[in-house]
């Protein structure tokens, strides 16, 4: 047994499965994937990797099995799966999901190769558990699956309160105790115990405030698309292959948009943090339906529409188009006077957060400080924006 | 210059006038009123007073002040305020408001009086300051006046963070460094600047969560209002007058509640925990409007009818209605798109707090424990409530 | 079973005996005992109380009995010993302890009557525990009793870190997650396991830094000195008898204090913080040996002298002589290389710390401000003080 | 302006000179050099930057220097240097220090030649600054230079704390507040004013229970020493200068170290976490004088020799040798009685700190886990150890 501390959890213990997955490559590697990406570049002390995040969330599921009296096999299995369940981040995290998902069709969530395959499935089958099942608890498919990837997981309970310690932005500071001592079972599904209708606004709003203070700061998106579309270049420009790509750490990565003649100014950019800048930073009524719901080869293709009308190289322009926010809290479930109602329909709040949301986000444009003039002038042309003054916040 | 160690700004620096205040009577009495007053029956930790939370207002007025470039006797006037603001409230601070201002038609916030004559009065003069300033300033008039009493004032920056520490609930934990940094004059109103419309919203669900775990706790309430009751038979049954029930500190008023043979119960039941239970614990929706609605002299009716009715003594039964939830950070000001906007115009946000907030309203009767059954039938009766099940939580 | 959120460890389960103990008056009464007395007159924060104390240190021996295995009615009886074990505190804490030992020949630890009789015993007795057995452990008495009264014991774990907590002054915050994990028995004794004289080394430093910032600061001696010359006037001045005063709470004391004409100022003077200054603030060198190490009886004649000299009254001079510092951390041992060694056998900064206590060693004469002059010109010559200057820090 | 927030300090503002500086690459490096470098192998959540650190410096600085009331020029030079102290760190700091000063001749400290040259000199002239002057204060000199680099410095105030918050391990949570407000000059000397012995003592004891705990961890040694003896090799085997070598990234060196040959294979066991074991981990008694003593070229021989002796190649042996343990904070002056004292002459605890720290020094020889056994013997053997029985912990 070991017990490892941790700036969050105080001490976390682990052993048995957990213990010999900790030595394993795939997660140690995620020792070299910061859990925030490029919101280092807003929070300078961002700096934590999804390996603790990865520890915290063994640690998180392990007293949930305890609370809720699961034990032996099936809660080796869900505690493997906890541990396991970022292993198929590549490397930036969500920053290369796209291109992954794109080039791979393959979602993080998505690691049955990885732990069928290789240490990581010999040593699940060494201790007597089956890799596929873990691989499904990890995409959150049956009863337990719910506890590692559902609305009510404990990867969310440790990221929003880890990001909060890390960033000093204390919206996420949930309270995880009283929600771990809240979740119980009505038949299959997970639920929260009468009287916790607070707890689950609570996590909602911590995520959503998270949001707009963090996940989706502008310098944060504007890193993030640079690095896609830098990521993509790569790929063309030489003969890396997405798998090795997927399973790169953020530094080789980095190393490796450096080495390339194509990606080399990107590299130096986030390295430097000598970022795009805002273009257009607008309101989703000021833009065009088939603009703010734009695929990514529309918006490709909106990039090159734009640099040509501009003037300006095709890669000095990126075309950032967040989805529409989602609030996977909304459907949490939670006993009411002996019913179990899902949160949207027991509470307003779900309802005005997401409007709250809808009213926040904000479609992007970026470019070389010294093209912004042009690129915006071009953008709101060839996309057909309304006038919408001034991007700096 | 004094520099104060405090448990949540660290260190504070008192000197001048507020060091001078500082030792007088009405600023010392503060250290022997419980900020939270009942609600540490529920949360042990939370034994912290209104000195301290004075002390924490007068730090935050302070780098407020800074920030917005007031100095001078205009700042030591805004300064003093806050030091002050809290002189006004009697023993257990909110849980006796409602005798006072029935008795003595004065408001916590109505400190002119106090502030006027003795030792205060005198070292504000001393200083150079006028009472009846900083006693507007207290009431939240004048443009500074928002400061100290408004929507966006110091005081609620400083509560909401302290109550968190105290409790160990940390949906108070908001990020007062920011706003403090976004605050602004825009004429005569005080505003947050240009991007600060998720920093508001955080205000405002911090504190409707602290309402829920915190503020509004049924035991708190419960302890609340057999004070409430006992402070009433105190006054009718000895010749304490309300002027000086209203300068007592808890313990004085504790000490004169179990010395007095028509509270003695009371007293015993509030300082060993020993609370009456809920007969009735309901949804708005199964409440007569004019039982939701009812006033003091409404519900002391009610009381004696329900006490009748099952065959209890009178100060058995407690009815307990809540007014309306208010959110008077509804209307902050938040600069958008050059526009000076209220929060509840630009967020969607607030409307989905409100009706949270009236979905979590609850009516209640309490009773003491043996008394319960009885007690719950006579009110369902007597009020005409829907049938509301066992009020447990 | 109820969880009960603390500020420090988050969530206390309580269950079994621990929870019908917890609705008992003696321990409902230790909310109204401050932890640190009169040290939230330097530091305003520092309003916790022995409740939440209680409640932490009977939290943090149930963790060590799962680190121990130690299981059923044996663990039951320390569980119960660790809630109980302040219960045999006077008002104000160890302020009172002198007073009470001396008029009543017990020690707050000797909680032998109290638990034999009334309501705790009964509930004990109920919960098929012995009353005298759980004396025992609260004397620190048995191989568990070291659990809750030795040097290692989680007492001190709990306030260290709390007294930190709720005064701001960090140096309380030990690592008690580690040294929990390190408690192990050899033989009989509680030990620290292997590569753990640091850890140690850590409990020591941390209690002697509290012990001179926070514990033994001299505002909170002048007022601990203070209410033990006053509740030595009440006792004779009134028909209180020492068993009532013993179990009196903060508030009452101060009551009571104020109540007694002979000792009406000094319960106004430790409420608005209107303290005795210092006269004489000597380090040891300039303390002849009589006076440095006088009893009681000695301290109190001494003052009877200064004073008649001063031309003061009598009760205008207090004589304050710590006794000599301890570090029962000393006697801490642990495994090094295989053998237990005692901490001040293998550390060289035990002999540090010890030395740097004594040189941190006051000597002090309190007296109201307007006489400090002439009683410091009194005491200088009565008691044979080194000329030692200005004592104001 | 901007303020950053970050997870210490919360906001820290930041313009003028130093918001240009914070934009350059050798400031913006620093965001990949890891603070505690191989101390993330023990604590995973210590990846915090000497970026943030250096902004927390750089923040203290601020303080100090209002507080100090150094304002205009002087000032700005002083915060310049704050910022820019940790710039001449290579990758891994401390962990390269060795190499670098070896083949280069040049401590982190000395930053001449980064300031004078580049970008950063350019600011620095362009806010009218002297580099050279900037420099001067890197290194600790004059006046002023104590508080970027002194025994009472705001580099070791910032770095105490921040690598507590990050790692976990509360011992270094020290209380700058404090010490920032007793800093004073008597004279050109910086001090802490009376009344702060205890205050010194608390940065003393800190550090070295940081030592044990956290910067001397043996895991951390061993990772450093085989990174050091990785540098070498990787300097002797390609074309890599040290002037390169000295400005890189952890990442960069990390690569560059996997694309040699020679030393593919440390780079595979620093990144996985792979690390070498203890053969020998002795006190020092146990060790001959002129091995506890030895030098660079002469802990490599002894290497060679016991590789040879144990049949294993040259590099799966790390001999490692820590220098004699110093605690600069004894030396740390304070006033006592109107008199400026040296920690050490005004407190006995400074003598057994030091006692303590060479009770812990540990010497230790590292090796392949397979290789353990016959290094152990060989070194013993060939170093004349005494014998020292098993070295795990």
């Amino acid at each position: 047994m070991r017990a490892i501390k941790d700036s969050v959890h105080d001490y976390i213990e682990v052993d048995g499965v957990a213990e010999a997955l900790l030595d394993t490559r795939p997660v140690q590697r995620l020792r070299h994937i910061k859990q925030l990406s490029t919101v280092r570049l807003v929070y300078p002390s961002a700096n934590h990797t999804r390996f603790e995040h990865s520890l915290g969330v063994y640690h998180l599921a392990d007293r949930a099995l305890d609370h809720l009296d699961v034990t032996g096999a099936r809660a080796d299995t869900v505690r493997a799966a906890a541990l396991l369940h970022d292993i198929g981040h590549g490397p930036y995290g969500h920053q290369t999901e796209g291109i992954i998902q794109r080039r791979l069709g393959r979602h993080h969530d998505d690691v049955d190769r990885l732990l069928s395959n290789g240490v990581v499935g010999d040593v699940l089958s060494d201790h007597g558990l089956d890799p596929e099942r873990v691989a499904d608890l990890v995409a959150g498919e049956g009863r337990l699956g719910q506890l590692v990837a559902g609305e009510l997981d404990v990867d969310r309970m440790d990221y929003l309160v880890r990001d909060a310690h890390h960033t000093g932005v204390p919206y996420g500071t949930i309270d995880h105790g009283r929600l771990l001592r809240a979740l119980t079972f009505r038949d299959d599904d997970l639920v929260l115990a009468e009287g916790n209708v607070a707890t689950a606004e609570s996590v909602l709003v911590g995520r959503a405030l998270m949001n707009s203070a963090v996940y989706r700061h502008h310098v944060s998106r504007i890193a993030g698309a640079m690095l896609d579309r830098a990521g993509a270049r790569l790929l063309d420009a030489t003969d890396l292959d997405i798998e090795t790509f997927a399973r790169m750490t953020d530094a080789e990565l980095l190393a490796a948009l450096r080495d390339c003649e194509a990606t080399r100014d990107a590299a130096r950019r986030v390295r430097d943090r000598d970022l795009y800048k805002r273009a257009v930073w607008t309101e989703r009524d000021a833009v065009p339906d088939d603009v703010a719901t734009a695929d990514y080869e529309a918006a490709r293709d909106f990039e090159a529409d734009i640099a040509d009308t501009a003037g300006v190289p095709e890669h000095a322009v990126v075309v950032d188009t967040p989805g529409e926010p989602s609030m996977p809290e909304s459907s949490v479930r939670v006993a009411v006077n002996g019913d179990t109602r899902r949160l949207d329909e027991q509470s307003p709040l779900v309802e005005g957060m997401l409007a709250s949301q809808r009213v926040q986000w904000r479609f992007g444009v970026y470019a070389p400080e010294e093209h912004v003039p042009e690129v915006a002038a071009a953008a709101e042309r060839e996309l057909g924006l309304a006038d919408v003054g001034d991007p700096a916040e």
